[in-house]
C-alpha cells in the first residue's frame, strides 16, 4: 500500500512569482526539475499561480494556453495605450487586469496626479471583453494609479456621470466631488448580463480611516488635504450609488481596493468580491489537480505574515485542506519570516528558505532557480520517504 | 492506521555539535523543542552524537550519565596535565579520548614540535582505564599533535622501545628512526586481555603518499624534510611491529589516523578500527532508539561531502537504514553544501539550512538555537502531515 502510494506520487507545483527574480512560470519550472530529480516516476502538475493582482493575467495566459488579446485604450491620465486581456479556452471567462491600462507604473514617467488619475481605460477593455461574448469577467485589481471609486470603469463601459447642471464631470476622483446623477442609458448592453468577479487582496472599506483614500491614496501622490478631499468625494459617490441602485457600499470589506473600484462595480453591476488567490486557483484548475496530490509545493520571494492572509500560499493551503487527498503544502521561499507555529496554523506543513547557509542577497539572487531545484528535491525526497516508511507500532515501554 | 501512527510518533534527535556555536547536547535540546512544538504528543529521544573524534567523550558522558574520571599524566610535549576519561554505567566499557592528554590544542601555547610530540599521556590514561577493570576500551582518535605511530601509547602502557644498544629511544616520531626492538615485559597486565576499539574517521594508510606523515604531519608543523623523515621513521616502526607481532600494518586503511596510532595498537593489542560515528552510535544506544522511530533528526554545522563519509550524519543514516522502521533521516545544518541527489544517495532524505534567507554569518550564529527549533518544527510538521495524509489512488488519466 505504501509502496503503491510512492510509485504513483502526484506533486502539484503552484508557486507565485519571486518578485525581482523569477516569474511564477520560471519558479514552477525550477521546482518541477527538483521534484523530477527526487521522484523520476512522479506525476508533476505545474500551475503558475498569482494572487489576483499584477501578474495574474500572465498566470492565466500560461495556464489556459490561449492567445493574448489587446485593445487600444487610454492610460490612467488619458494618453493612448494598449492593454492586454484574455479569455478562457472555452470562451466563457474573460480576464481584465486593471494594471494593464490603468496601472501606476504606466504613468510613472509623469508627476503623479492623484485627483485626476482614473480607470476609464480598464472600462474600455472590459467593453471589448464583453464584445467577445464572455459570460463572466474576472477583474484583477491592484497597482492602480487612481482613487475614482470605479467611476472610470463605468464610464468606459458607456455610463455618464453628470453634475447638477447635467454636464459630464471630468474623469478621476476630483470629478466625484461634483457628481449628481448617473446616466446608465448608454451602458454596454451586456454589462448587466454577465457575472463580474473582482479579485481583491485587501479588506479595506471604501471610506473612512481605513478607506481607499486614507490608506492607499498617499502612495499615489495625494497630500494630506487631497486625501481628505478624495475621502469626501468617495463618500459622495457612495451616496449616489446607494440612491441610484439601492446598494450600500460604504462599509463593504474590500471596496477600498484599487482606489475604490469595487464600489461602482458591486453597486451597478452586482460584482462579487473574492479572495484573489482563490479566484486564480479556481480559474487555472488547481482544485482538480489537488484531488489526488501527494504533495503541493508553492512559493514566493518572501514568506511572511502577509503570505497567509490572502496571498498565493494561503489560497493554495485553503484548497489543499479542502481536497480529499489532504496533501501537505510546503512553501519554498527566498526568505522565511513566519515562525513554524504560525505557518502550521495557516495549514502549511512547512516553509523552507532557498538559502543554503549564511549568504548575501546579491549572491543568492542569481542562484534562485538552482536553489529552488535543490530544495524541491530535498522536500520531495523527504515527503516520499516519510510516506514510504512502514508504520511500526511503538515499542513496549 | 495513519492516525494511530501520527499519535504515536517517535522522533529521534541525534545531532553532532555545531562547531564554534553549540555542543551536541545544546543542538539536541534546541531541536527537541521544535519537535515538541510541532508534535506535542510525540515521544522524543535525544542522543547527542559525535564522530569518534574530539567531543566524543562529552557525548558519551551525557548519554551514559556517568561521572567523569581524571588521571594525572603528561601532554604531547611531556608537561604535566590532567586528562578525563569515562566508563559505561555497567563498568564494562572505558573511553579514552586521545585529544584529552595528547591533543594539539593543549600544546598550542608552544612552538609545534612535529618530530617530538607523542602520545605517552594517552597510554597512561589507558592504563588507568585498564586498572578500573573494563573489558573493552574505546579510543577516540583525532586532534593529535604527534606522528609517533602509537609508540607513545604503548610506552604509557609499560612497553619499552629500545635502540640497537638496548637504550630507550626518546618519545615522538624522531625516536622511531632509531628503534630496534620492543620490550613488552612490563606491558600493563590487562592490556592484552581487553578488546580495543579505535574510532577512526579517515581511511589513510600508515605510510606512503597518503600516509600519516605525508597528509597530516604538515598540519602539526612538519616541514617537507621532516615529513619525509617521519614517513621513513613510521616505515621502520611498521617493519619492527611486523617482525615482533607478525601483523603487517603498512597498508591497513585508517592506520594513518592520529599520527599512526592504530598501527601500534592493531599490531600489539589486536585493536580493531571502526567507523567512529557508528561506534559512538552503538555506545549510546542509537540502534535501539531507531527501532520504532518515525523520524530521525541529525545535524552539524556544515553539511558537505565529508559529512556522508564517516561523520555523524553518515553513521546515523546507516543505522536508520538498518532499522525495521526505516525512518527518514533529515539533516539540519548551518550550511548545506551537498546537492540533494548526493544527500539522498547517502541515505539521507533531506538536508536543510537554518538560514531563514539571505543573512550574514555573524547575524546567524547567535540565532542558531532559535533557528534550529523553528526548522525542526517545520520538518517534523511536514513529516507528520505526509504520513497522516490518506493514500489516495491516482485519478483516472
Amino acid at each position: 500500500m505504501t509502496v503503491a502510494a510512492a510509485a504513483t506520487a502526484h506533486v502539484v507545483v503552484a508557486p507565485d512569482s519571486f518578485k525581482g527574480s523569477l516569474s511564477a512560470s520560471e519558479v514552477a519550472r525550477a521546482v518541477a526539475a527538483g521534484v523530477r530529480d527526487a521522484a523520476p516516476d512522479a506525476r508533476i502538475t505545474c500551475l503558475a499561480m498569482a494572487d489576483g493582482g499584477e501578474g495574474t493575467l500572465d498566470a492565466l495566459l500560461t495556464a489556459w494556453r490561449t492567445e493574448v488579446r489587446t485593445t487600444a485604450t487610454v492610460d490612467a491620465i488619458g494618453r493612448p495605450t494598449t492593454a492586454r486581456w484574455a479569455t478562457s479556452p472555452d470562451g466563457r471567462v474573460g480576464v481584465v487586469e486593471l494594471a494593464e491600462a490603468s496601472g501606476l507604473p504606466r504613468v510613472s514617467d509623469e508627476p503623479l496626479r492623484p485627483l485626476h488619475a482614473h480607470t476609464r481605460g480598464t472600462g474600455e477593455v472590459a467593453a471589448a471583453v464583453l464584445d467577445a461574448g464572455v459570460e463572466e469577467v474576472l477583474v484583477c485589481l491592484g497597482g492602480s494609479a487612481s482613487t475614482d471609486g470605479g467611476a472610470g470603469i463605468l464610464a468606459g463601459l458607456g455610463a455618464r456621470l453628470l453634475d447638477a447642471d447635467g454636464l459630464e464631470v471630468p474623469d478621476g476622483g476630483a470629478g466625484l466631488a461634483h457628481v449628481a446623477s448617473l446616466d446608465l442609458s448608454a451602458l454596454h448592453p451586456r454589462a448587466r448580463e454577465v457575472r463580474w468577479r473582482l479579485a481583491v487582496d485587501v479588506t479595506n472599506p471604501l471610506v473612512g480611516e481605513h478607506g481607499a483614500a486614507a490608506v492607499f491614496s498617499p502612495q499615489k501622490g495625494a497630500r494630506p488635504g487631497e486625501v481628505a478631499f478624495l475621502d469626501e468625494a468617495l463618500t459622495r459617490w457612495a451616496g449616489l450609488l446607494e440612491r441610484e441602485t439601492g446598494v450600500r457600499v460604504h462599509e463593504l470589506p474590500g471596496a477600498g481596493a484599487a482606489g475604490g473600484v469595487p464600489a461602482a462595480l458591486a453597486a451597478v453591476l452586482g460584482a462579487g468580491l473574492e479572495h484573489g488567490a482563490a479566484l486564480v486557483a479556481e480559474a487555472i484548475g488547481l482544485s482538480a489537480a489537488l484531488a489526488d496530490a501527494t504533495l503541493v509545493l508553492t512559493g514566493e520571494g518572501s514568506f511572511d505574515s502577509q503570505s497567509v492572509r490572502g496571498k498565493v500560499a494561503d489560497g493554495v493551503a485553503r484548497l489543499a485542506a479542502a481536497s480529499p487527498a489532504r496533501p501537505p503544502v510546503v512553501v519554498l521561499a527566498g526568505r522565511v519570516l513566519l515562525p513554524a507555529a504560525q505557518t502550521r496554523a495557516a495549514g502549511i506543513a512547512g516553509a523552507f528558505s532557498i538559502a543554503p547557509g549564511p549568504i548575501e542577497l546579491d549572491a543568492l539572487l542569481p542562484r534562485t532557480a538552482e536553489r529552488l531545484t535543490d530544495l524541491a528535491a530535498s522536500v520531495t525526497g523527504l515527503v516520499l520517504a516519510a510516506r514510504a516508511a512502514p508504520l511500526v507500532p511503538p515499542a513496549e515501554a
